[in-house]
């Protein structure tokens, strides 16, 4: 495991990639991804097929090899793109050809029983003996939008692809990963993604590897995680450990229960460990653990959008008495405070308020709010240093607020930046489209007052982790 | 407490209604009341206002009498909607009129403080002394679409009004309420509420009339709260222990924390109770507690629209390991068991689908699958009668997956109603898309595997409190 991270690194640095098993129907995997390369990839392309010929891809003709060793040139990266009980013979020929550097993305090997992993141990072999790094088999590979890198088999037609970023995302689930980066390209700008690895069966290339390279990847600021189970847990680990001390690393490890463990035993290849371990070691090592689906949505939200809080303490701002302590049982549940305003703020509030607000922490500005109240409510904690992060809920059918108004004044107090200040917009249409147009700014919005708060305390958390390491400097505050 | 839900019947049965504060101004609150029951209401129509004069509504001219005093004809019930300080004497004149039912939505009383508290006491007194029933203050009173009753004062500009439905709902909170109304109207066909009632201060009306009510309704099968603490907890606990076996309650008794609670105090004013003894009387009695608001609109379509599972045995479909194994951490975390497919069901998807298909429970049928793959699976698993739930999960962007028909087989499926089939689209537009398409049909579709799985872990838990109790005549399945 010495260099490791140099192992995926030269994976995304290859100058000439070649598609093993690239197809002409632009709709097969093979044609997708010799389709992407072609339109996006900056080096040199080759294209094998064993009918041989000659096939056109972004205005450009391709000679259509009939295997790898009659290419003359020297290649990076291959990636293999045939049926399984082809593949032995076509990584063979990658060694042959001296190609260190190999995506496996079909699908047929360990994951399906005794008859895959014979393949797969085969497949092991003439990895050893050509000293041949592999991803996968059974996943979807790389993706590196700033680099032109896609070995994502699934058309643009199915598969959407969110635009460069700073998350970089690593998963054990081919699945997971593609449903994922579709949602993403959805999420606000779509701007997120700088590295995505998918490593299905991990026969090399593991978590492990994932983890230190994206540690060592200076495009990527936050690392997003989907585990099954581990290959090299205990270097997952302490590579984990290392690095939220730069970094935030998030995410779910599933396989949680016995139950999903046994639904995982099919599908990976993965055994189960003992959860209540595991979740010490994650704890311990920094990770943030979540559970659904939604959480990673919110992460991406909060750690892709906003700096870190300097404490604990919280400012609630809403226009609906049930939200606001809704939100404060969450924030007691998150391990957060409500924050006590400064009495330079409580003054404030308390001047330019009617008297049936209730202006102390959180601040209920009533259904008689307006988009000013907002303004003057949000403004006055946000400026006030006994307050960390602010959590800005509105239900939006109240009768004098402007909405418009009011998402103009969110977006300003959002650009900034000096805080966590996080959106919840509750109701029907008007909230919705509040809701598309905070987020297409990235302006963090949630759907329910539990969700903001929740948001504020997995920052939080990753704060107070750094502070317990004396690791102060923020790495999100420095971006 | 005799006779309790006559309380409430009586407020929804009347045939002749009076606003007290009617103005001409349709935007305020005096004026949308008015003009929701000059549209809607089918009973007679009375508008008070001291200005005098006449105004015209929905074609019809309505006198605007000086007091209450000045109508000559009997009246059921008045809405006051006055400022504070002038409600004592609307409500002394409604005394003097002989009406014994009265909704007063306006704020200012006890929940703004001591000023407000000495209001809402002198108008305890008028109430005492002429026996008036009153809902409020400080609440959005009721609204029940059949009836053509509406007190909601946000015009529809600003709230949209769900239709006609079987989920009652009544909320300490009138803000919840609004909100969770304007997002009702947005969910699905909008065919939703029987009942609505916001009783705010709960200065006479209180969480116990409104459970007792809405048990003895016969157009209400589904009953929602929204608590923040309780008037007459002992009689809300006896009264859902008994409903409850005739028709599931369930929804979020908030102030669960004391930062909760410490919010609850200046809004509803209320006071928390020892949140571990609540939540153990609550289940013992069979309230389905829930604690964020995503859930609740889990819980309108999961009880508005699903029969009760006969078990706890649940199969999945998916074709995303990933989304697999993670609803599978679901199912056991919501107390629910991977059904053990009949010999029958694991013959006919083992002669149907490649080798490399995960046939066991959870069904992978992979990124491979097609929408025949997911017919083939969903229905085998719903004939099967070692099942008792179905989640079908799905993400679209895999290459050979007709979304269209995909959704027409889980329409179809979802049509019979013979056990629970929920379910999950996982990605991006074409997720929503889907969802969209399934939900405008009150077809249940979440946005993630673990949402859907907690949704049959809510209606499985009723099912089995029924069960405990002998109740096994499941009240959704006969309607």
């Amino acid at each position: 495991m010495k260099n490791m991270s140099n192992k995926l690194k030269n994976f995304f640095d290859a100058t000439s990639f070649c598609v093993i098993g690239a197809s002409t129907n632009p709709l097969k995997p093979g044609g997708v991804v010799a389709e992407n390369f072609a339109k996006k990839f900056p080096g040199k392309l080759y294209l094998v097929n064993p009918r041989g010929g000659e096939h056109e891809l972004a205005g450009k003709k391709y000679p259509l090899y009939k295997s790898i060793l009659d290419i003359e040139d020297t290649i990076d990266v291959a990636i293999i793109i045939v049926p399984a009980k082809y593949a032995p013979k076509a990584l063979e020929e990658c060694g042959k050809k001296s190609i260190t550097k190999v995506i496996i993305t079909t699908g047929g090997f360990s994951e399906i029983g005794v008859e895959g992993q014979k393949i797969q141990e085969e497949m092991l072999e003439i990895m050893n003996k050509y000293r041949i790094n592999v991803i996968g088999p059974n996943c979807l590979g790389l993706y590196a939008p700033k680099l032109g890198y896609d070995t994502m088999f699934l058309p643009e037609s199915k598969l959407k692809r969110p635009k460069s970023g700073k998350i970089s995302i690593f998963t054990q689930s081919g699945a997971f990963g593609a449903a994922f980066i579709d949602q993403l390209y959805r999420l606000g700008s779509g701007n997120w993604v700088s590295k995505f690895i998918s490593y299905g069966n991990a026969s090399d290339i593991n978590e492990a590897h994932c983890i230190d390279y994206l540690g060592s990847d200076e495009e990527t600021k936050v690392i997003l995680v989907y585990l099954e189970d581990f290959k090299n847990g205990r270097k997952f680990i302490e590579k984990t450990r290392e690095i939220s001390l730069k970094k935030p690393i998030m995410g779910i490890k599933a396989n949680r229960t016995e139950t999903g463990a046994k639904a995982g035993a099919s599908h990976t290849a993965a055994l189960s460990s003992n959860n209540a371990v595991v979740d010490d070691l994650l704890a311990e090592a920094g990770f943030i653990r979540v559970t659904t689906w939604g959480d990673l949505e919110d992460c991406v939200l909060a750690f892709g959008t906003q700096p870190l809080p300097a404490g604990d303490r919280v400012a609630i701002v809403t226009d609906g008495g049930g939200a606001g302590v809704m939100a404060s049982d969450m924030v007691s549940d998150c391990n957060l405070k409500l924050a006590k305003l400064s009495e330079e703020t409580q003054k404030k509030l308390d001047e330019s308020f009617p008297v049936f607000y209730s202006t102390e922490n959180p601040i209920d500005i009533t259904g008689s709010a307006t988009a000013e109240d907002y303004r003057i409510a949000l403004e006055a904690v946000y400026n006030d240093p006994s307050v960390d992060s602010v959590v800005n809920l509105c239900l939006p059918c109240i009768p004098n607020l402007n909405i418009e108004e009011y998402i103009q004044i969110t977006k300003e107090i959002s650009k900034r930046k000096e805080k966590p200040f996080l959106t919840a917009l509750v109701g029907g249409n008007e909230a919705i489209w509040g809701t598309e147009k905070l987020l297409e700014e990235d302006v963090p919005c949630f759907d329910s007052p539990g969700r903001a708060v929740r948001a504020v305390g997995l920052l939080t958390q990753y704060a107070k982790f750094l502070e317990r390491h004396n690791a102060n400097e923020s790495p999100l505050n420095q971006q």
